[in-house]
């Protein structure tokens, strides 16, 4: 007599940790070079000198209590004041420390707005495909439910029209994930005003606000200088979950934030509602010592490390004849499986060659496996026979690769 | 349009959480002394030195991509098999790395046990009053619903014939919280058995387990050798909770663990429940630094510290006539009301004397303030003569302190 769901959810490992699991497995058995593994969003750049740096000043802190001791449920009032004039100095957006809520990263951010956003079991969240699988959960966890917006071919923008069409008076937000996960794809500003549009009608057509749920972990890796368009002065009713755990290469450590904007209709009572909400999904404070190292370290990826990975993949893939959507963010590169069914793709790149990468069925995107390059570039190079070979096995088959 | 019970929840801090903001309100206007805050269990005891020792050690290692990268869900393997290690050796039982799920601190582990435990809307969770306040909101995040025992007069044990007729077929846990916050009573083995024995019954006549969460961030907090017995050896269906925040002086940065224990019916499937509640919960990885470091540190908290905190108080309040509740444990000592409203007594201490201490009306111990003796000695110093004068203005309104 367990909660169903709980252990259901407790017991089908995501696909992606399916992967990692083995890769790790495979690796204590017979070696790291038995594997190349792209399963996982783990960055292989060590964290930013400055992150290293504020590690180490308050290691050798004479006050350890002051790094410790419990913080408001909001986080620290000197790290949220720091936070948000460093985001009023990127958007020229007036905010202050009473817009941030700290969290234990992306996850929990996201989980309590949609916690917040519930009102009755059966409201809706709808992310356009593709997208990150956990969302289907966040969006259940106070009874929602979560509903697929097919990917938009061949671009993977944003069908604004047809989530128009999806929308209900039951819809409470809409998920946007730019740069995206498992794409690559930044979506411009035009796809971004077409979208704000179409829920500026819906949100009056259905008398509440449907809110965008903006889930940036990637918002700094972002390639020739493409824009990522702050989103609540394109739309206000914009909430913006934010986590360190890829920028500043952290991801364990579980620090991160919900920005509630002023531009947000009622933004206090919102803010109230994701509180509360955190509270009652466990959250006493984001933990505090990151609290204080996000803080002190002003910091960017390591940008030309996953542009060279990028590009080596990319055009190792292309010249074998995959064809591959040209990341413009993230560390993801998505690839067409050859014959068109990527499960099958992906098992026999794991047992073939010991190369992981992940089908994305699960990310609304049949058809195409996702490869993540946040891997040490010995990893890229040893992949390339592999891919190679691959590519020979499927056309020895007739399979068109391209 | 909000989630309501999110929007409550975090609209109403709590009446702790309350006291200790204006006790930083009233610090920062006119100074530290101004104010004797025994509101919150913040420890005022920095975390042992090999603690520190580890967070140095880790700060200069020259692979810091192996300290912050993501964990397994229930947390890295290394580090929940010392702790496994370290619970056999304490407890004599053969505990195991698969019994671990380490999460950020205690309330999201008793958050996802009493999820994952929750099979209906209506399922019920008891605590033995008096109890920590979060557990009427932690019984409820799966639908689940608070109930309180009412408190055992004078010793504050555990009445378990009053226990027993408490249980229904939905009850589904029983809180135990030992050392007890706010009480510092630490429960004996026979008061454990005779609730052993009612719960056995009980879950027989029901016609399943009814589990007891055992909530033992206090564990090592206690004086005078009193003993805190290792409860799945008394009680096979207990889930242990345990949190770091308070033997290690680290609440802020949030990091304890839910274990398992094999001598629970299921206990592979009920791990499996919790995991999948922790992932519904927004859980992706205990903060992986905070993992290393306390298996890394096997560490006491300061007890001669607490110990003469302890003293010094219960001996000038009772000296001044209060009616207190020796501890036993945990850094809480309970205080009778001087005319028994505990709201109006702890109002006049605030306002009078600039003296927090928490009224437990939320704890289910009406007439009762809680005063959190985890300070510097120089706080208790200072206070002393102001509950001196409190009692004799009480008693200069004709009420008996005593």
């Amino acid at each position: 007599m367990w909660n169903q769901k709980a252990f259901e959810r407790g017991n089908s490992r995501s696909v992606i940790r399916e992967l990692f699991a083995y890769g790790q497995k495979i690796k204590a058995e017979r070696g790291e070079e038995a594997v190349c593994d792209f399963s996982l969003g783990n960055p292989a750049t060590p964290p930013p000198e400055e992150v290293l740096t504020a590690f180490r000043t308050f290691a050798a802190s004479d006050d350890p209590m002051a790094l410790h001791g419990y913080t408001a449920a909001e986080g620290d009032l000197g790290v949220r004041k720091t936070l948000a004039d460093r985001d009023t100095r990127r958007t020229g957006e007036p905010l202050t420390a009473e817009h941030y809520f700290l969290t234990a990263g992306a996850a929990p951010a996201l989980t309590a707005v949609c916690y917040a956003l519930t009102v009755g079991a059966g409201d809706e969240f709808i992310a356009p495909a593709p997208y990150f699988p956990e969302y289907a959960v966040f969006s259940t966890v106070a009874g929602g439910v979560f509903r697929a917006l097919p990917a938009r071919l061949p671009d993977l923008g944003i069908d604004a029209e047809a989530l128009g069409e999806m929308i209900t008076p039951a819809t409470r937000g809409v998920f946007i994930n730019s740069p995206n996960n498992p794409s690559g794809v930044v979506y411009t500003r035009e796809n971004l005003l077409e979208v704000a549009a179409v829920l500026t009608e819906k949100s009056r057509e259905v008398g509440h606000p449907i809110y965008l749920i903006c889930d940036e972990p990637y918002r700094e890796l972002v390639y020739d200088g493409a824009e990522v368009p702050y989103l609540p002065a394109i739309y206000p009713a914009t909430v913006v979950c934010y986590s360190y755990s890829k920028s500043y290469s952290l991801p364990g450590d579980r620090i991160g934030y919900v920005l509630v904007p002023p531009t947000c209709p009622e933004h206090g009572e919102l803010r109230a509602a994701i509180a509360g909400a955190a509270r009652t999904l466990g959250h006493v404070c984001a933990p505090a010592l990151l609290q204080y190292v996000v803080a002190a370290a002003e910091a960017k990826p390591d940008l030309a490390f996953y542009d060279a990975n990028r590009r080596t993949l990319y055009d190792a893939l292309t010249s074998c004849g995959y064809e591959c959507v040209f990341p413009a963010g993230a560390f993801y590169l998505l690839c067409r499986a050859p014959g068109g069914d990527a499960k099958a793709f992906s098992e026999e790149a794991k047992t073939r060659e010991g190369i992981l990468v992940v089908p994305c069925d699960g990310f609304g995107l049949p058809g195409y496996v996702r490869i993540a390059y946040c891997v040490a570039p010995s990893v890229i190079a040893r992949s390339l026979s592999g891919f190679e070979r691959l590519a020979v096995l499927y056309r020895s088959r007739g399979i068109s690769i391209k």
